[in-house]
């Protein structure tokens, strides 16, 4: 079979919830022709706050869930299940499963001109330490400065995301405060949800730091992955919360006006 | 039997996660020779952001966990639970089933000088309408002024509570705003997080607005609908999470240093 030949299966993308909409905005941008199947655990976000095992738990059914169609590969669109379950993961399915620290962690180490890199992320993810591992794994000279930013999620999903906001704008400039004084040059915003506060970050690191998407990084590998479908192409939404809250706050992600008419799945009998 | 001879069965006590713990604070003061059982459902907590049903399903689970045990009664410690859920838990169980928004409407009723009446509390249960549903019941002419403040549960739980902090000042002031200028004299803190704001709510509003403790009101009538138990009494924690997490923020909740020791429940399985 040709390399490039279609291969018309979906990709499978979950997240805790509306966050991961910032990878499939960047799937859709990349591989427009794509057949993806997006699931927000919207009933049990946030999973950045939870212990391990809860986090594994609700990461094999949400695979469990998608595992049900027809898939060339899954991305998880979410740092604290990248972070805390991707080798579990990986062990367990036999089909690729593309997670959003490597993909991260590869184009900061481009794009650092004085080895010093920053990334933000939930507490499980920072707890995880699978940024320092992995980054330490292939360049020993790298030095990492990791932050927990346990209020950026409630933040942004209640709309506090502009520049001039007080509220965001203080809370921004804690969490950055240690990174900016360690002279990093390449931030990661270790969540999907961070992209949309890419302005008031950027304001407060100065235009010499480089912000790496890391849902957007997972987006690119995946599209160098597999082969391609040959379209049309069409993105299916399910949730496991009242699919009229996902449908309301869906735009603010995908940076679209979009029905996402998303089905609604009951997650705990996965 | 004499009413008030002992009765030893337990109070079952459940709350999404932490802020149920502002009750049992109550209920140690107020009886403390009972034998109370706290579930909290840290897995999925918050609850206050969730549709009904979501909300539904998840107190139905609560109370299957806490009717393992011999009780005599079940304190709903979360407002969004007693305002989505009460009449239904109320209906499907043979037991007494005491909620927030009864009582702390009751307190506000007894207080208010000017029938002017705020009550703050999570989207879920602005939404419900329990609370209008209540005082417009008993009392027509009262003026009940409501505002949803979902970014209260996560500031909290991040310790943001504090006179002085920008952030929590902030928003505070623009959640109250239209309750202060609508002239109201008591405001109900539908929330079980809440207290805990207490000292910045009451410095925005005004020494003359009376705040009613929600979850205290409902413990306070918990005290008064059943025979005490004659001790020597002791509280069981529950949670659905990592017990670790709960028993780091236990002590902020119930003001006084404990170890919860608290079981580890796979709620999904009630």
């Amino acid at each position: 079979m040709d390399k490039r030949a279609p291969d018309n299966r979906s990709i499978g993308v979950f997240d805790s919830g509306m966050g991961g909409l910032t990878a499939v905005r960047r799937l859709h941008a990349l591989m427009p022709k794509e057949n993806i199947i997006y699931f927000g655990d919207t009933s049990r976000v946030p999973y950045g706050t939870r212990g391990r095992d809860t986090i594994v738990k609700y990461a094999r059914q949400d695979v469990a869930f998608l595992r049900q169609f027809d898939l060339k590969a899954i991305v998880i669109a979410c740092n604290t299940v990248s972070s805390v379950a991707l080798d579990l993961l990986t062990e367990e399915n036999n089909i690729p499963i593309i997670g959003t620290v490597e993909p991260a962690c590869r184009r900061a180490m481009t794009m650092t001109q004085n080895g010093r890199v920053g990334v933000i992320g939930t507490a499980a993810t920072m707890r995880s330490g699978a940024y320092e591992k992995y980054l330490h794994k292939k360049d020993g000279t790298l030095r990492l400065y990791t932050q927990a930013c346990p209020l950026f999620v409630p933040l942004v999903e209640n709309g506090r995301v502009h520049r001039g906001d007080i509220v965001i704008e203080t809370v921004a400039a804690e969490y950055l405060a240690p990174l900016k004084e360690a002279g990093v040059d390449t931030l990661i915003l270790g969540c999907t949800h961070y992209p949309l506060l890419e302005e008031v970050i950027s304001d407060y690191m100065g235009p010499d730091v480089t912000l790496i998407d890391s849902g957007a990084e997972a987006a690119n590998l995946a599209s160098t992955q597999f082969n391609p479908n040959d379209g049309p192409g069409g993105t299916r939404y399910y949730v496991s919360d009242d699919p009229a809250g996902f449908d309301r706050l869906a735009g603010l992600f995908l940076q679209e006006d979009v029905e996402t008419n998303a089905g609604l799945v009951d997650i705990s009998r996965f």
